[in-house]
């Protein structure tokens, strides 16, 4: 069986729920009053295995590639968008770094496919797998191989960082072109319709939207990805950057450490990694409701709810690094509230 | 004229919404899709009237006051609970004083109208108006006289803070029988039924959510509050807390400082502010979408977009100190962002 078939994923224990409910329950507001505060918190608990857990580093993966179905117009930005977006990156002037540094989390730019050479550059974390997909309008968007390759660098990359203690990890993307890839590998695995999967990305509408679904209807008739093979998924219609951030949840489910996906580009990964191993799921936060539409169908397949819903749809892993400022207000509701005893307040009476 | 009336507040200048988005439109990511953070952004420029603001310092004001109407069995906690949650304020232990330190937000504890004797405590502001409300089910909930204390405590401390230079401000609700106060005062000011603006509070359902919308009606057929006389609904209905609530608003409005309400009870002190003048509409900021159902109704009163939507039902200023960090955070990604010229990132192509 292929390595990432056979990672040893354990799902969460309702006894750690348990645990959690119990504290939650005895902490100074009325029941159930914080919301999804306390159910994230309550999830944190069973996923780190800790009563007490603390989130002590965080990272934010953003991984660049580039897309040969660029070559169908799919997209409002030009292709070179997408190195001199990582020049933005290194130099820390893109959203991601902003909002990276509001939630106090490192972040890590990795080239898995850029179609430009960078040479030698510091902060780049070079594992280039190709210079940019095939253009998947006439061909497969990679090798198996290659497929394979890109989930074995995030798969790698996490594990390197949860080795170093991080716990808490956000994923992000930089693709020109990658919605189309990520619409693909949407309406491949949950079998819905194209139409319903594709959205404005970066900002097309009219008829450069109706050639954006017409070029993915047929590479999808062309190629017949799939869905119980998700390599085969991303091999034919994906990305180098999907399939990394597929990776990046491998390791944080084997390794339990809880994983924010951002928007559109990264809930395909997210489809990809549920598809090799159902239990990914339950290490995965949606941190966010992106305004691409395809984004709440492949939420509703994973059953996540989002944490945010501030009509983003920039990717990057923006939505991700806000969101990890939510997590962490959970887990201090839960650790530093008082309980009714310690604050001597009076409990609800539930019967009249 | 009253004094609340003839305070000098002006409206947002739509010069500085357009220097804002000058700027928004020229940071490195597609137009618009960092959604509601470039909208508050935005706002924020508007309010503060400077290009380049930076919010210096945060207070977040816990109004506590009991109600006289809790004698009808409207509240699943006994009443008691607010003396006893201000003990808790003042030693740390309640859900605004995690989320306040996660915001680096100062707290400030005012009594405002507490059945309950404190003496001097430390750190406690002592502007007790009342010693609770009357039982508004038989008589007016307090003199005008009174209400207008209760305003002018909000204002008077506000005024101080932000003389201090502090330039964020959210607000919070303490008292056991609130959200029945703040559905009449909701029903009073909207025209919209009680049974729509009436839910469940810290937890009752059933015989005694119906006994609080009659308790609600026949009050309201008994005082006949005057809807265009936001002094006279909060004396015969109101409460001490939604009135200082309503006080720091109109202080923020008057040295455009914006104000973050939190849920159902501070935004029917919302309410009251817009009844006095309605430009303080365009210093609040809805931090979050409450689970009490009138609180819809409230927002889409004051045609204002809540920012978070956690479920959330505590109060005390939880979402307000909660979504402080999204202002800041919307604040940085207007400041911190490189532009397309500064990074040499290309332009979108809008045509074909």
């Amino acid at each position: 069986m292929a390595w990432y078939r056979s990672l040893k994923i354990r799902g969460i224990d309702k006894k750690f729920l348990d645990i959690a409910w119990g504290r939650l329950n005895n902490l100074t507001k009325p029941r159930g009053s914080l919301g999804m505060l306390e159910k994230i918190a309550a999830r944190l608990v069973a996923i780190y295995e800790d009563p007490f857990p603390v989130i002590k580093k965080k990272v934010s993966f953003v991984f660049a590639a580039d897309h040969g179905i660029t070559e169908e117009g799919v997209s409002a930005f030009p292709k070179e968008v997408t190195a001199q977006m990582v020049f933005n990156f290194l130099r820390g002037g893109a959203g991601i770094n902003v909002l990276a540094r509001h939630a106090n989390s490192e972040v890590v730019v990795v080239d898995v496919g850029v179609d430009y050479n960078f040479g030698v550059l510091e902060g780049l974390v070079m594992q280039k797998v190709v210079y940019g997909t095939k253009n998947f309008a006439k061909e497969p968007a990679m090798s198996r191989e290659e497929a394979e390759k890109c989930l074995l660098v995030g798969y790698n990359l996490a594990r390197e960082y949860l080795d170093k203690g991080y716990n808490l990890v956000g994923i992000g993307d930089m693709g020109i072109g990658n919605t189309t890839a990520s619409s693909a590998i949407t309406s491949a695995i949950t079998g819905v319709e194209v139409e319903k999967v594709v959205g404005p990305g970066t900002g097309i509408d009219g008829e450069r939207l109706k050639r954006k679904i017409k070029v993915i209807q047929k590479a999808i008739e062309l190629h017949q990805p799939n869905p119980e093979d998700p390599l085969d998924v991303l091999a034919k219609v994906g990305g180098a950057e999907i399939g990394a951030c597929a990776g990046v949840i491998l390791a944080c489910a084997e390794k339990r450490v809880p994983v924010l996906l951002d928007g559109f580009i990264t809930t395909a990964g997210a489809l990809l990694a549920y598809k090799i191993n159902p239990l990914t799921r339950e290490f995965m936060f949606a941190s966010h409701q992106s305004e691409e539409p395809g984004h709440q169908i492949q939420l509703s397949y994973l059953q996540l709810k989002p944490i945010l819903n501030l009509g983003l749809r920039l990717g990057e892993g923006t939505g991700a690094a806000l969101a990890m400022t939510v997590l962490e207000a959970s887990l201090k509701i839960y650790r530093e509230m008082a309980t009714f005893e310690e604050a001597s307040v009076s409990r609800e009476n539930k019967s009249q």
